[in-house]
């Protein structure tokens, strides 16, 4: 039995959990760097109920609001720049995925001269600021990671930087900040979060230790499959939700993701399809290579979703997503290009080469 | 929903774990404190394993082998003295929960100056060497728990410090060292840990997140009920013990001990019974208590066990631990006395009164 097991955030999920969490912001300092994005922190609330947390510790604060989705290289450099320049003494990160990925870079160039070819090379940082994140969607998982994922222009795709530092210190979970969130966003978050357990679950990488984590997401967002369909979402559901979300993030920072997501970036990168839709978009194309060599395993994976078979599973989400976009050919062949070149391919329980993942797109996109 | 992680320990659990990892031996600096028992590190292998790795990367070593069980504040004090003495950087624990109990100890009482008579006084401890810890058996879970117990002469029983510092920063887990275990201490100490696993379950602090862990280790223990009761067990076997365990020490490091465990402490501090054993010993009258005001979670633990009743739980446990010590009722007047000063009591999701510890002794002790 061959396990590995760290995940060192300290994770509070309540009500309110700012408010009732407030004296973690009086731990790290006297000054910190706000990360987010233009403007879901404010609509949801998290960015006033942070902001009077520091103010009841006399913590002086700059809000860094430029994070685009997707976030860019270069967004992280001005961000660290800032926060060097207003000696910051902590990261506190408020948003989804994006502006979680952009603060571990801010955090860690904030500490560590690195040059921009530099930037995706994970042992260049040796140091990083401490980290409170807050997410606003219940999706990414980054908040349990160590993976920040930026827009890779060299290698026109999207590439993580992973670094055992870059776990953040402290991740508060309140569901009331995803009450505001659209379906669109609901629905391509919780895909997200979906694809993290599953692709862990069906990851070479998979262990006794990770499944644990990987499984109950696994059963937590299926059981949400008709709330969502409806977008009839209590507050127990989006807490479900976003607990089932940190659960499948830390099933895969053990085992990373296999070639949903590399096969989700290029449709991101070039033809900017939201992150989890384009996952969603091709889950079940992997699953049925895998059922091909593997049926035990999608056997197992159809009771934790309590499904029947995988056609089922397919019309759940293509419900979900909703029309497809259009996709040629010649995109689908320079797309899977592009996707062997990621290193995460070889973490996929079975073998994937190039042929094959110009079969999947074409199956999602061609029919 | 409410709930808390944090367990920042790295685990790492493999055939060789140590040679394996060996590189670990080599992150915390130049001098190492190796604290362990009499006997039992030398007779596994462990102690050797680590002295090759730590002769691989030339950091001189002292061998602290004066950890008696259940552990004195004086040992304690005097392996901190000797790490001092030495200028240890780190601190490194081979053995069953009493050497490492005591090596959490030794390495915060390195790094605070603190008088005897606040030892126990969680909040005097500010700083902490860093640890390693192999445990050579699979019980007490201390290598993912931030809890110290120790010998309490002054208030005649174990008492726990809790600190957060006392997380290890690694444990590396191999089931070989389990091997030499003999039946007795192999039994015990899959009780002790099948003991956290319920406890926690059936504490006022269990969470969906706690619940993940415990559960498993339920099932991962009683899964091995026909084996201990043989003491026919492969390394396959013992992996699963020891991985249950250390499932077991998470789940307690988020709700701690209830009960069961309160009751345990005077068996041991007073009659010299095994840790494990005591708890073994008064669990099931803790079940019955609670069967009474929440069937359904008993049914529910029940399933988790795979028993179809509490009297068939109590004839496995009974059949595994034998002969039943002699208790005078003046004696169980006296522990039940001790016992209700624990606070660790309160954490039971039923109240326990004087009378129902003089009874749950009784039941076990003078039928």
């Amino acid at each position: 039995m061959d396990l590995s097991y760290y995940m060192p955030t300290k994770v509070l999920m309540s009500e309110n959990v700012i408010e009732k969490n407030k004296s973690i912001f009086g731990i790290y300092g006297k000054s910190a760097l706000i990360v987010t994005g233009r403007n879901s922190a404010r609509a949801c609330g998290a960015l006033d109920d942070v902001i009077n947390a520091l103010k009841s510790y006399n913590i002086s604060y700059y809000i860094f609001d430029k994070i685009m989705p997707n976030p860019t290289v270069d967004v992280c450099y001005l961000g660290a720049s800032i926060a060097k320049e207003n000696n910051c003494d902590f990261i506190i990160a408020i948003g989804g995925g994006s502006p979680m990925d952009a603060a571990k870079a801010i955090a860690a160039l904030a500490k560590n001269d690195v040059l921009k070819d530099d930037v995706f090379n994970s042992s260049k940082y040796h140091d990083i600021l401490p980290m409170i994140f807050i997410p606003t969607t219940a999706g990414t998982g980054s908040e349990v990671t160590q993976y920040s994922i930026l827009t890779d222009d060299k290698n026109k795709t999207k590439t993580s930087i992973s670094n055992q530092l870059f776990f953040p210190n402290i991740a508060l979970l309140d569901a009331k900040y995803m009450k505001s969130l659209g379906k669109a966003t609901t629905v391509n978050t919780a895909l997200d979060a979906l694809c993290h357990a599953i692709e862990s679950f069906l990851s070479k990488r998979n262990t006794i230790s990770s499944e644990i984590f990987s499984k109950e997401a696994i059963k937590l967002i299926a059981s949400e499959f008709n709330n969502l369909k409806k977008y009839d979402l209590s507050i127990e559901d989006r807490e479900k939700l976003l607990y089932a979300s940190t659960l499948a993030g830390i099933s895969i920072a053990h085992t990373s993701t296999v070639v949903v997501h590399v096969m989700g970036y290029p449709l991101t990168y070039f033809r900017d399809i939201d992150h989890g839709r384009a996952n969603g978009l091709v889950l079940v194309e992997y699953l049925r290579m895998v059922n091909d060599i593997y049926p035990s395993k999608i056997d197992e994976l159809n009771k934790l979703l309590n499904v029947k078979s995988l056609d089922e599973l397919d019309n759940i989400i293509s419900n979900l997503l909703g029309e497809k976009e259009n996709i040629t050919l010649d995109e689908i062949k320079m797309f899977a290009s592009n996707s062997m070149q990621k290193k995460n391919i070889s973490n996929s329980i079975i073998d994937i080469k190039e042929e094959d993942i110009v079969r999947m797109y074409s199956n999602v996109f061609l029919k």
